[in-house]
This record gives structure tokens, sequence and C-alpha cells, in this order.
């Protein structure tokens, strides 16, 4: 037996499949996630395991080890997150979100810093030797929410578009805030005193660290829809790019010490589109199916090993400042979210309602990077303390909050996503506004959001596209090819009904001199491919089913719901109008 | 700037980036890849990088870790080897695979031993310090067939099904027999006396290497099969199983000093075809898919690593032992190839021509699994020789036999392998045959190849389908759903035609009644997968394209080739018709 060869990627493997079979596991009896959300069974998993490990061993099981989590755990969830990000909702709320994510996280940062300052004043704790720098230090890391917890709940709870693009898009981007203060307090705490030109330097950092970071992710993004313009001729690899180059996009960030996270979300987002594109069909499932596969397997692990880490003698149980910790959490969140969406408010006509604001501030999960962060603390004599509170107010926020904000959103009646896909009216209109507060906004001379996009847009039809798109083909006429699709649909139907040839049900608009150009036609429309496209846009936009299955789930690929259901109503129209 | 923190991902990234560029380098080029391998190609570009590295650091640029071959890339293409392996040919031709893949490789380890050993002992060359054992050691790790150059030497040239299988398969099933010699002849070198008895036990080894990695092969397949039974609601995971449990085999395989390369190959042969039914069509393109990306890029990777550890200081140039070497390969095979043959032939009816015979010897490329063994070898004065050795061997048979194959493939008009698929008359004749042999074999009590053919596919059906399948249905009458098949397809070429309603050209086998099972129907036919299916089946059976792709060909899916030429037959057939 030669085990010792074989270990590193025996032992990958088999978390891995630990991780996949729990959740086969969890999936089998039905009623179970409908009731508990999938992290905190995971964590469970994970607490039992490291139980047993703890009980074997008679020493703390292995801590999840913070580069694993940062440099191959995290980035599969960002990209997922940020490939998949509904893009209309995000650049429409753009500014809630950053003034949640900066000026919001910097409000709880120092809220929950000095106010867990004052309670170490308090004699009675034995808390006199924890410095403000050290509490800040704590706040720093403790005060951001947590896209992966917040991913993995909010998913399940099908909150409308708007309040998920909130604590989604906060999660992802207060990153940046999260890098640069726990950075700078960590540095000031090694220094043995702090200039104010320290101070501002940390403030002008910040736009570095978040700019920098978009700046990365674009150039690479670019790059990865630019390659895939050649890959024409192997398709095999084609797929690889796209995970190549954002990878590629967030490890430089990180080595700049940038934001990786808002530099792997600037890349996907930046190149979805003309990768997209470019790229065969077949290669397009694959990027989807893998993405949404890699970041469940991570997600999974993640939970699986903070529950593991959470056993052990990492501790120090000072109850007091533990519980003053979470309260402090809720407290100043729930404070935050009043005074900023108040401000919101004030400058919007579309306002958050005061259910949404509870929920926001509700929804601020924590998760598997403060512990991380925590981890990475150098050391210290109370570092044992921070760890305990830490691994208190994540598995309070994922089992306390997380389960009860299901109930919460029924209780409330929160406003739920629409189940349906907008039909072609509503997307018709929607552009047709959009175009007109354009139009409008550049009369006006205000440079306001419907300006920058249409502009964004002939940049991207005038230059980008020529660059970086194989074929670049002006838009053909949607109707038209609307029609001959409808057209195709309609045959099937009838051969599916065994009626081809006896009773046809509408006359043809197709003339007979279009045989002409069948032969080009035919080469755009015998594949599978467009039968498969004909099929989804009928489904979107002409039958309007209930779609059952959410828009943006993380754990289902798009498209995936059962035709079953419109096959059916396509049925039941067709019989009505015989 | 923190390198350091990111250095392994970002350096493992940057490694597949190259590999990836390179090969669309050369595909930009069309001319290139059809005249030169792209195996030689990439082993040129790792020549330029491995010049740039030395001529940039004075130093030798790292060679390739045997453990990260061994664990990490060779996994992949025998992977893909193994789930696309054509499963028909492999097991008509399984005796003598073995036959070329044992016998073979032992004649050819004892012979090229045993001359060099000559060649030692002649004083001019300064060689009589390498032993005897030393020699056997050399030429078991020598005369394996490499599958990986084989692989991609051979699927460029399109050689009969037979003739690849044969050459194919003995590349991937020596692995046990190198094993065993390169283990025994190592830890003989290490042995102060070599007792008869643990020759014997070399021998018994043998059996057990090989039929234990196909033991433990089969049963992480059939647990695969098993585990994708329960993925119905977690479909985005599911595609992961096929990887997770064939990496297992390979590695416990690996762990019991077993061979992994029988192992891993035994899994995706069994798993294969009960995966396939289990898992959803877009998780099954994305296994698929992933399997041609991984190997491709595993194998670019080892070429491209191939030829940056050939520079360097690490050989020692003695000319004679070199040239010997060479020459010895070449002539051990040749006899090797038309000794054994010449017994196949004796017992066979389709015997393998002396043309067949002639690439069989000259297609035996040795490769990367060569190269990391002679790294593997213990420390001793001549490593160096072995080393520098090896790397002309594999040099030469890269270079120059696989460069020239081509032409003499072109040259001796060897048999090719049939381009259109097999119709539909052909392959009820064949499965009739089948059936008849298995039947004659039974009666006359001859327990053959389709006797056990049958009794497994009867196993099969009875028992393996019914535990790891997850909707096991009786079959249906194929000639029932071709024809509803055929019924929809000329439906949509009529609407592509623009003649739906007006000219009918043949009635309907399908009468009205069938209406009322209209909604069951529905369900299974309006679904796109189903659609998809239907242009594959007509595409194969009923018009038989002359296909320009092979047919299974590491780089490209099946089914990817263009639909255009075959939408533009049917064009004509229709034209002929009116």
């Amino acid at each position: 037996l030669d085990y010792q060869h074989v270990q590193v990627p025996f032992e990958i493997t088999l978390w891995i499949m630990l991780a996949s079979l729990a959740k086969i596991g969890f999936h089998l009896y039905n009623r179970l996630p409908s009731v508990v959300p999938e992290s905190c069974l995971l964590i469970f998993v994970g607490l039992i395991m490291g139980g047993i490990i703890y009980g074997l061993n008679d020493k703390s099981p292995p801590v999840m080890d913070s580069d694993i989590f940062f440099l191959y755990l995290l980035p599969p969830i960002v990209l997922d997150a940020g490939y998949f990000m509904p893009s209309r909702p995000f650049f429409e709320n753009i500014g809630t979100i950053l003034l949640y994510a900066v000026v919001g996280t910097i409000w709880n940062v120092f809220g929950i810093g000095f106010s867990l300052y004052g309670i170490c004043q308090v004699k009675a704790f034995r808390l006199q030797d924890v410095s403000l720098l050290h509490n800040l230090l704590f706040g720093s890391l403790i005060a951001a929410v947590d896209p992966v917890a917040v991913l993995a709940v909010f998913e399940e709870i099908h909150v409308n578009e708007k309040l998920h693009i909130l604590v989604f898009g906060e999660s992802l981007l207060n990153d940046a805030v999260t890098v640069v203060l726990y950075k700078l307090f960590r540095s000031f705490c090694e220094m043995p005193a702090i200039k104010s030109v320290d101070v501002f330097a940390g403030i002008g950092k910040f736009f570095v660290v978040g700019l920098g970071g978009v700046l990365v992710g674009l150039t690479f993004g670019m790059t990865a829809a630019f390659t895939t313009r050649f890959t024409k001729d192997i398709r095999v690899i084609e797929a690889l790019f796209g995970f190549l180059y954002s990878y590629l996009s967030y490890l430089t960030a990180e080595m700049f010490h940038l934001s990786g996270i808002v530099a792997i979300i600037a890349c996907a987002m930046g190149m979805k589109r003309y990768v997209e594109a470019n790229i065969s069909l077949k290669s397009h499932t694959t990027v989807k199916y893998f993405m949404k596969m890699w970041s469940s397997v991570s997600d999974t692990l993640i939970f699986i090993f903070l529950g593991v880490s959470t056993i052990g003698e990492n501790h120090e149980w000072n109850w007091p400042y533990i519980c003053f910790t979470v309260i402090f959490c809720l407290i100043w969140r729930a404070l935050g979210v009043l005074v900023l969406t108040f401000f919101v408010n004030r400058f919007h006509v579309n306002t958050i309602t005061s259910k949404d604001q509870f929920i926001i501030a509700y929804g601020g999960l924590r998760g598997a990077i403060c512990f991380s962060l925590v981890f990475l603390l150098p050391d210290f004599h109370r570092k044992k303390l921070f760890i305990a509170a830490t691994t208190v107010v994540i598995l309070f926020t994922v089992f306390v909050q997380g389960m009860t904000i299901r109930p919460l959103v029924d209780l409330l009646a929160v406003k739920r996503k629409r189940e349906s896909a907008p039909t072609v009216g509503e997307q018709i209109h929607i552009r047709f506004l959009d175009h007109l507060l354009a139009g409008i906004e550049d009369i006006s001379g205000h440079w306001g959001q419907y300006y920058w996009k249409d502009k964004l847009e002939y940049f991207n039809s005038k230059y980008l596209q020529k660059i970086l798109l194989r074929e670049y083909d002006q838009p053909k006429s949607s109707i038209v090819l609307l029609y001959e699709k409808l057209e195709r649909k309609h045959a099937i139907e009838l051969a599916e009904a065994g009626q081809l040839g006896h009773a046809p049900s509408h006359p043809s608009l197709l003339n007979n001199d279009r045989i002409v150009i069948t032969d080009k036609k035919l080469e755009d429309t015998l594949n599978p491919d467009v039968l498969e496209n004909i099929q989804e846009i009928l489904a979107r936009n002409l039958y309007r089913i209930r779609r059952t299955g959410p828009a943006y789930n993380r754990h289902t690929l798009p498209g995936e719901t059962e035709p079953v259901e419109h096959a059916k109503e396509i049925l039941i129209l067709r019989h009505k109008s015989l």
C-alpha cells in the first residue's frame, strides 16, 4: 500500500465526493430542503464530521486553510455569480448598491469596533487588554456581508429582483472595502505610531483597490473575448478560455493587492456577451453547466469545512464579548440600512419599502470570508477570542437568520420575484422607454443612467463588437425571424398530432418563391441548435407559461425547466382553436 | 506585489493558457497541422521555451515532475480514451490486443535489454559498467508503446478501425506489463541476490496487477452508475460523478500498486452506458465535452513539457549506446509484430495483412510515460545515459516516425477508416449475425466470443440495468419510433420549403385517432433533445452522407460535423422527387 504517493489528489477527490453525496442525500428527502437551507445542513454535516475527527484523534480537526479558501474555493462561486448576474437590475441599482457596500460597510466596521471597545472598558468582563485598534480590526472582518452565505439563502427564498440584487450586489462589492480596512488596521496594529497621512493613504487606497479590480477584470474579460474569436478550429478547448482568463484576473488582482472578487465579476460580466456569441452552443452549454457545477461544489465544500473547523480548541469563550458582538452586528446593520435607505429614498421615485429594508438588514449573513480572515490574523493573545466570536456570529446568522428569513418573508408578504418572463410586448415597451429616456436625457443635457447606457451601446456596436466578435452581422429583422420560427414550430406540432397533409389549419404566409432561397435558409435552420432556440423563444414569449424554476438559481441552469408543461398548454390552446 | 501567495495556481493557469494558445496558433494556419502532427509542433514549442529558460537562467529548466504526470496529466487522457473506446472492435480483437500487449511487450523488454547488454560488452564503447539488470530495467521502460503519442498520431491519419484499435489497445493494456517488469527489475537492482522464487512471484504479480486493475475499475464504474440513479434533483452536479469515480479508481489502483491505466479504462467502459442513460442530456454533453477538453489540454501540456525537459544538462551523450537503443527498438518491435501476427493469422479468418503489420510495427511510438519512468529511476552513475537515450528514442519516434507515417500510409494504400457510419440495413444484419453466431456457439457447445457476449447482454438486461438505471423500460419497437421521427422531420422540411398546407407530398400514415394519445406523446417529443436526436438518426441512417469528420477523433465531439452538407443533400433529394 502506497498511500503517501496519492494522498493529495485522493483526499481532495474524497472531500468533493463527500460533498456531492451529502447533496444527493438531502435531495432524496424532498421535505428537508424546503424547511432548512442547504447551507445549515452542510454545516451540520461538517460539525458531525469534525466531532468524529476530534473524538478519534483527540485533537482539533484541521481548520479550513485560508489559502485554499481564497485561491481555490471562492473564485468559482464569484465567477458563477458574476457570469449569471442579471445586468439590468444590477446597473439600475448600482448607486444604491455602492452606497450600501461602501458607506454601509464602513459604518458597520466603525460602529461595531467602537461599541465593542466600549464593552471592553467594563471591568467585570476582563477585556481591558483588547485595544481599540484590535476591536476595529475585528470589526473590519466581521462587518462584511458574505456573498456565499447570502447566495445560499436568497436563491431559495425568491424575493423580488431588486431586493435580491441589493443584498447580493452589496455582499460582492463590499469586498474592496473589507480588503482595504482589514489590511489597514492590520498594518496599524503592527505600527508603533499612526500618522494622519496613513489614514488618508488608506482612504485613497480604497479607490485604487476597487477601480483597479474593475480595470484588471475588464482587461482580462476583453482579452478572453478577443481570444475566442480564433477558436473556430479547436472547438474542444474554447470553453476553457472563459475559465482561464477569469481565474487569471482574480489571481492578478490578488497579486497586486486589489480586490479579486471585484476583478472576477468585472471580467465575467465584461466577457459574457462576446464569448457567448463567439463559441459554439455546445461549448457554451459546457461553460454554463460547468460554472454551476463548480460553484455548487465549492459552496458545498465551504459549508462543510466551516462545520469541521468549528469543532476544536481554538476558541476562548468570553461570553459577554461574543454576545455583544452578535447584538452589535444586528443593531448596526439595521441602523445603517435605515439611515442609508432614508437618503436613497429621497432621491428615487421607486423607493425601498420598510419591509424590504427589514429583509435587507436581516439578510446580512456572515460566512466563510470572515472565518478565513480571522484565521489570517497575526498571532496575539486574544486571537482565540476573536475566532470564537466569529464562529458564533456565523453560526447565528446562518442558522437563526437563515432559517427564519423564509417564514418572515412569507409573514411580511414581501414582494416576490415575478415568476414569468416578460412578454414580447413588455420587452418592446421597455426598450422603447429606454430609447425615449436616453433621448430626453440627451436633449436636457442631463448625463444620467440612460444617456451612458445609450453611449455604451453605441460604442459597443460601433467598435467593440467588430473587434471582439468572430462574425459580426447587422442584426436581422427579428419579426421575420420569429415568423419563420413559428412556421417551423407549427409544422412540428402538426406532425405530432398526426395531421400533416390532412388538415392544414392555417394557410402559410411563406410563398413558394421562397424555395429559391431555401438552400441558404436550410443552412441556418436545420441545425438542431436553432430548433432548440425556437422552443425557447416560443416558450418565453408566446405562451407565457408560469415558470416553476426561478430565473437565476445557482443550482439549476436556465432553461432547464421541464418542457412538459409548455407542451400541455400548447395542446390546450390548439384544441380551443379547432 | 505579492507573487508568492498566488504562485502555484498562477503558474498552473499560465501553463494551461500557453498550451491552449499554442493550439490556437497552429490551427490558424490550416496547412501546418496537415503536414506536421500536432505533437511534433508542441514538442518544438517546448524545446524553444526550454531553450529560452536555459538561456536566461543558465541552468537546466525544471523537468516534468513524474508525480504531476502520473497523478494529474495522464488520467484525463486515459479516461477520455476509455470512455470513447469503440467497444465492438475492441472486444472483437481483445485476444490479439492482449497478445501484442503482454507477450509483445515482454519480448521487446528482453530483446532490447539483452541486445543492449551485448553492446555494453564491446570495449570500444566504454559501457562495461552497465549491468544486465540495468539494461533490462532500461528495456522495461523503453519497450512500452505510449498511448498518448499513439493517440496523437493515429487520430490524424485515419487508418482502418481494426488497425487503429490494435495499436491503441496495445498501448493502453501494456501498462500492466510495464508496471510489473519495471518494478520487478528496479527491486532486483536493489536486492543483493535474486532467487528464482522472486522471478515466479513476478510472473504471478502480472496477473494480480492486470486483473486487479480491471476489478477496481469495474467496481468504481458500477458504483458510479448506481450513484447517478439518485441525481435527478441535483442535475447540476451529476456530471461530476463520472469524473470523481474514474479518478478514484485510478488513484486506488495506483495506491495498491495495480495498473491505474487499466483500472480507469475498465471504469470508463463499464459505467458509460449506464451513466449515459441516467444523466440528463445537458449533463452528458458536459461530460463528453469536458473529457475531450481536459484530455486535449493534458495532451498539449505533456508534449510541451516533454520539449522543455529535453533541454538541459541531464544527459550523458554516449552515442553508440543511444543509436543502438533506437535501432534495437525498431528491430525488436518489427520482429515481435511479425512473429506474433504469424500466430494470430493462423487462428483467424480475418487476417492482418503485411501492410497492416508494417504500420503496427512502425506505429510503436514512445512518449511521456517512458520519460517519466526514466526520471523515477533510483540514482546510479549511468542514469543520465538512460535519460539521454530515452529522450532520443522519444524524439526519434515522435518526429521521424510520426511525421513519415502519414505519407507511408498513403504510399502503401493502407485500408482507411470507413468514412460513413453503417446504414440501418447493415446494423440490422450485424445484429442478426451476432444472434445467429451466439446460437450456433450455444448449440455446438463452443464457448466463444459470441456466446459470452450474449450471456453478458442477458445478465445486463436481466439484473444490471434494473439495479443501475433510473428508469428501466422495456425497449420500444424501434421501427415505430423511427417512423414517428421521420414524420416529424418531414414536417420540418415542408415548413423550411414554405410548402406547409400547400402540397402535402405524401400521405401520412399516422391517423387522426392518434390525437387521443398526443398528450403523452408530446411529452416525449416536443423536447428539444428529442429533436436533436432525430436529426442525428436521420443523418446517420437515411441519407448516408459522407461524413467529413472521423468517427472517434479526440479533438472533436461526435456529431459536431456541420449539418450544412446534410441539408444540401436533403434538398437535392427533395428536388429530384418533385
